[in-house]
C-alpha cells in the first residue's frame, strides 16, 4: 500500500551526484555539463567517443496495449525494469521521453513514472528541466516572425499567406491559441492572416531534433522544413529563409541528451518528447544509442500502443538510426483488459474474468503485430491491488495459449524489486530467441502501399480510403519526389480504427484517410485519419490551483 | 584598433571554470548550483549567509547621458569600470542586466559588453543563458491561459473581456504577434477576444522578479498583481485566479542570481532585464546585493539616460531594497555631445568643438541631477579614435568649470586597463565626499505631486498635464489605495521632454501624460507619457540571416 504522493517519494529519494551516476556508464566527470548537481547534458566529446568505442548492448522496448483511461503506466513499467535489470546483476539505463511543461498545469500533472520508480529530480525534470523545450519553442516562433517578417518586407519568394503551414508554438496547455489571427493594427504590424498556434511537443523541430545525430544533420534538416507554400506552387522551406544556421544554433545544447537517475540510482537518459500522433513519439536517437552503448540492457519506451508508438518506433526511429530491438515488452493492466472487454470505468475493480477475458483480444492483436516484426515479445502486468486470484490464473491461461512469456510487475509499489521477474525473463527470452528484425513496408512502395499495408497487417482493417484531398496531397508529394519516406500515421491511440470509441480487437473496418502532409525535415509522411488536437485546454479547475511553493523552495501539488 | 569581432575575443578568452571565479568573491563549491562550467546560480543558502554575515562594498552606478544613435556604451563601461577596480587592488564585482534574446536576431545583436569588456561565455548569456527569461514566459502565460481558461469555463470572476490588461509575452521581436486576435474557432475554443503579445522583457513578472528578495516575496507579489477588471469595475488579480503558488513555482530558479565573468574573471552576476520605460530598467535586487556583499566596489547600471534609468533605479529600486549609491558614472561618447550639439550622424567623425559645446548641456543637466539626489557624480568618455585633442581639451574645460571629475575611458579597446583612472578616481571621490543620498518625490505625495516634482526637478519642464484618461485612472487608483507607490515614467528615452526629436538640453516644455496603470505586483505606477513600443519587429535582413554554427558548435554571425 502506498500511501506517499509520488513528490513525497521522490523527495525522500537519495539522489547520488550526477557525476557519479555517470561513472557508472563510463562517462567521467569531465564529458559532463552540468545543470544544478543532479542534472547533465553529455559533451559532443562524449558522444562522438562513446559511439566509436562502445559496443552496443540489448535493446529493449516498452509498448502497451490500446491505451484506456485506466493507465498503464509505461514510463514507470520502463523505469521500473532498467531497475529490475541493475538488481539482477545487468547493467542497465533506461531512455525516456522529456515530459511537456504544458500538461503539468492541466489534468495530466507530471510524467516522470509513478511511486517507486521514478525519475528524478521529477520537479525540474517535470517543469523547465534543462531548457530543450524553451530552446524548441524559441527556434519554432524564430522561423514564424521570419515568415511574417519576410511577407511584411516585400515578399520576394511569394509566400501565400493563405497556404501558411509552419505554425507558432508555446509549451502551455492554452485552448485561446487553437485559432488566432495575427498582424492585426496598422501598416508596420505586417499583413493580418489567419495562424494557430500547437503547444511545443507538436512542432516539427521537436521531431527533427530526436531524429538528429549531430548539428550538421540538425541543420539539413531544419533547412529542408517546409513552412509554407509560394503562390505559384512551391514549397518554401527554411533555407528559403536563409535562417537554417540561426535555428540550428538556438538549438546548440537542446541536442545535447540530458542524463539524471532514477529512484534506484539507475542512469536514466531523458531527452526529446515529440508528439506521438503527428510525430514518431519516441525520445531521441542520441539518447537511445547512449543508452544502448553504455549498459548491457537498455530499456526505451515510445508513445501510445503498440499499433503506433512500437510501429513508428521501428519503421521511422529504428530506419532512421539502424537500431533493432531485442525484445518488446507490452505493458497491459488487468483494469484495462476489462475495459476492452466492455466494462465501464466505473466498474473495474470487480473480478471479471469474462470481460478481461473477452479484453485480452487487444493485447493478443499487439502480441501478434509485435512478431511480425520479427522481435520476441513479452507481457508485462503492471498490478494492481483490486486484480484477484482467478483474474491471475486466467490471464496466464491466456499467454500460454498464445505461446508468449508474462511477468507480474509491481513497479510502482516495489520499484526495481518488482520488476526483477521481468528482468530475469528477458534476459532469459534475448539469450534463447533471437531478434529477426524487419520493417513492416518497404520505403519505396507507394504511399498508398505503405499505408495499406499498415493497415492490414497490423489495424487488421480491410483497407485505407483516401479523400479526395489527401489523393491531391499524394500526388503533390510524388510530384515533389518526397513520397519514398515512412509514413506517420496521425490516428486516435485508443482504438486499432480510426473511430476512439472502438475498443478490443474490431474487425471489418475501413480506414478513412483526411490528409496527408509530409514533415521534410524529419523525414516522414504524416497521414492524418481524424483532426489532431495539437493544442490542450486546462480543465475547470486546473492543477496549477493546487501547486504551491514555500520560501524554501520546496514544492507542493505537484502530485 | 580592433580588428576583431566581439565574438572571437570572447571565444579566445580564458575563461576560469566558474568555482574559482565565486572563490574569488568568497562563495564557495556548495553555494553554486551549475549551468554548464562558465554559469552557476547561487543557492538560497549562500544568499541568506551573504546577506546576514558579509558587510556592503560601495555602490557605484553606471548611467548616461541621453542615449543617441552614436551608442554610448554603458555595459562596456561598466563591465570594464570593474575590472579597472581590480586592477588598482579594489576588489569588485559587477551586476547587470540579462540581454533579452529576441533582438539578438534583429538589429541590435548582443548586449554582454564589446571589445575587450565583455561578460563571458557571451553566446550563451545572448541566448538562453540559464533559462531565467523562458521561465519568465512560461510564468506569464500560465497567467493568460489560466485567464482565458477562467472565462471559458464560466467567468465565475465575472472578467470583462474588453479589460484584460494581463497580455501574453514571447521572447522574440515579433511584430505579427502586437495586435491579435486570439479564441476563434468553436465553442471548446473559448470567446473570442482582442489580445496583444509584448516581448518577454516588458512583463510585469520580470519587474516583479527584480524587485524581490525572496521566494515569499516574490509570490506574494505575483499574487498581487491586476491582470484585469470585473464588469464590476473590481480589479482582478492573480491571487483571484488562485494561482500564484504555480507561477512562484515556475520561477523558483529563475529567481536566483546568475554568476558569470568578465574576460579579466571579474565576478559579474548577470540576473533580470526589465524594460527601462514600462518598468524600472535594473538587473535584480537580489543581484546587485550580492555584489554589494562580496566586493569592495560593486559596479552596476541603469538602462537608458540618467533622467529615466538613474531616477527609477533611487526612486524605485533603492527605495525596495534600502540600496545607496556612492557614486555615479555618467557615460558619454564626443560623437554623442555633438549629436546633442544639433550634428548629423554622418558628420560625427570631423572635429567640431562648438557642437560639442553646445551638446555638453545635456550631459550638464544629468550631473546636476544626479547631484540632486545626493549622489557624488563623475563623467566618464568612452573614447573613441575619432576624438582630437581639442575637442578633449574643451570637455575637460567645461568639466572643470562644472566642478565635476572626468575621465577618459578605453574599456573597448583595453579592458580594465582603459577603466584604470576611472577606478582611481572614483575610490578618491567616494573617500572625499560622502554621499547624502535621498529621493526625488516623497512617496506620500499624490501621483500629480509626484510626476510633476520629476518633470520640474529632472527634466526641467514647465509641468506635466494629463490627459482625462490619466485623470481617471488616477482617480481609480486613489480609491484602490494604490496611489502611494513610486512612480514608473515610460518615456522617449532620447529626450528630457516626451518629444524624441527634441536633443541637447530644452527647456519651456510640458510633458503629456496619455495614461497612468499601476504595476500592483511590481509596486509601482507607471505613467506613459506616449505610445510604448512593447513588442519590436524584425528588420529586411534580420541579424539571424548571418548566424550560424558549424558541427563543433562554433558560432559565427552572433556579433
Amino acid at each position: 500500500m502506498i500511501f506517499k504522493t509520488d513528490i513525497q517519494i521522490a523527495d525522500e529519494a537519495k539522489m547520488l551526484p550526477i557525476e557519479e551516476v555517470a561513472a557508472i556508464v563510463g562517462i567521467s566527470n569531465s564529458d559532463l555539463e552540468y545543470y544544478g548537481k543532479y542534472k547533465a547534458k553529455i559533451s559532443w566529446d562524449a558522444i562522438k567517443r562513446i559511439e566509436e568505442k562502445n559496443k552496443d548492448g540489448k535493446l529493449v522496448l516498452v509498448s502497451a496495449i490500446s491505451p484506456t483511461p485506466a493507465g498503464e503506466g509505461k514510463s514507470t513499467v520502463s523505469i521500473g525494469l532498467a531497475q529490475g535489470f541493475n538488481r539482477i546483476g545487468k547493467k542497465s539505463a533506461v531512455a525516456l521521453r522529456e515530459p511537456s511543461l504544458g500538461p503539468v498545469f492541466g489534468v495530466k500533472g507530471g510524467a516522470a513514472g509513478g511511486g517507486y520508480s521514478q525519475v528524478v529530480p521529477m520537479e525540474d525534470i517535470n517543469l523547465h528541466f534543462t531548457g530543450d523545450f524553451h530552446a524548441i519553442t524559441s527556434a519554432n516562433n524564430l522561423i514564424s516572425a521570419c515568415i511574417d517578417n519576410h511577407i511584411h518586407q516585400g515578399n520576394e519568394l511569394k509566400i501565400d499567406i493563405r497556404q501558411i503551414i509552419w505554425k507558432r508554438v508555446i509549451d502551455m496547455n492554452d485552448r485561446a491559441l487553437r485559432n488566432v489571427v495575427v498582424s492585426l493594427g496598422k501598416k508596420a504590424d505586417g499583413f493580418p492572416r489567419e495562424d494557430h498556434f500547437m503547444i511545443t511537443v507538436a512542432s516539427e523541430i521537436m521531431a527533427v531534433l530526436c531524429l538528429s545525430e549531430s548539428l550538421i544533420d540538425l541543420k539539413e534538416r531544419i533547412g529542408k522544413m517546409i513552412v509554407a507554400y509560394s503562390l505559384d506552387g512551391d514549397a518554401v522551406k527554411v533555407s528559403d529563409l536563409g535562417i537554417e544556421g540561426a535555428v540550428a544554433m538556438l538549438l546548440k545544447d537542446a541536442l545535447k541528451p540530458n542524463l539524471v537517475q532514477t529512484l534506484e540510482n539507475t542512469p536514466a537518459f531523458i531527452h526529446g518528447g515529440p508528439f506521438a500522433n503527428i510525430a514518431h513519439g519516441c525520445n531521441s536517437i542520441l539518447a537511445t544509442k547512449l543508452a544502448l552503448k553504455t549498459s548491457e540492457y537498455a530499456v526505451t519506451e515510445a508513445g501510445f500502443g503498440a499499433d503506433l508508438g512500437a510501429e513508428k518506433f521501428m519503421d521511422i526511429k529504428c530506419r532512421v538510426a539502424g537500431l533493432k530491438p531485442d525484445a518488446i515488452v507490452i505493458v497491459a493492466t488487468i483494469k484495462a483488459l476489462k475495459m476492452h472487454g466492455g466494462v465501464d470505468k466505473k466498474n473495474l475493480k470487480p473480478e471479471n474474468v469474462e470481460a478481461l477475458e473477452k479484453g485480452f483480444e487487444n493485447l493478443k492483436r499487439h502480441v501478434e503485430n509485435v512478431k511480425k516484426f520479427g522481435v520476441p515479445a513479452i507481457i508485462a502486468i503492471n498490478r494492481f491491488e483490486s486484480d484477484t486470484e482467478k483474474e491471475i490464473t486466467k490471464l496466464k491461461e491466456l499467454c500460454e495459449q498464445l505461446n508468449v512469456r508474462i511477468s507480474l510487475c509491481e513497479c510502482f509499489a516495489k520499484g526495481g524489486e518488482g520488476a526483477e521477474d521481468l528482468a530475469s525473463q528477458i534476459v532469459e527470452l534475448t539469450e534463447r530467441e533471437k531478434s529477426n528484425f524487419k520493417y513492416i513496408y518497404d520505403i519505396n512502395d507507394s504511399i498508398t502501399e505503405k499505408v495499406n499495408t499498415i493497415v492490414r497487417e497490423l489495424y487488421r482493417g480491410r483497407q485505407a480510403n483516401f479523400t479526395k484531398a489527401a489523393q491531391n496531397q499524394i500526388k503533390k508529394l510524388e510530384s515533389l519526389g518526397l513520397d519514398k519516406l515512412p509514413i506517420c500515421i496521425a490516428k486516435t491511440q485508443f482504438s486499432f480504427t480510426d473511430d476512439q470509441k472502438i475498443m478490443g480487437a474490431p474487425t471489418d473496418f475501413d480506414i478513412e484517410v483526411q490528409d496527408i502532409r509530409v514533415s521534410a525535415g524529419a523525414g516522414f509522411i504524416v497521414v492524418q485519419t481524424s483532426n489532431i488536437m495539437v493544442m490542450p485546454g486546462l480543465p475547470k479547475t486546473p492543477a496549477a490551483n493546487k501547486m504551491d511553493i514555500d520560501n524554501n523552495g520546496i514544492i507542493t501539488g505537484l502530485f
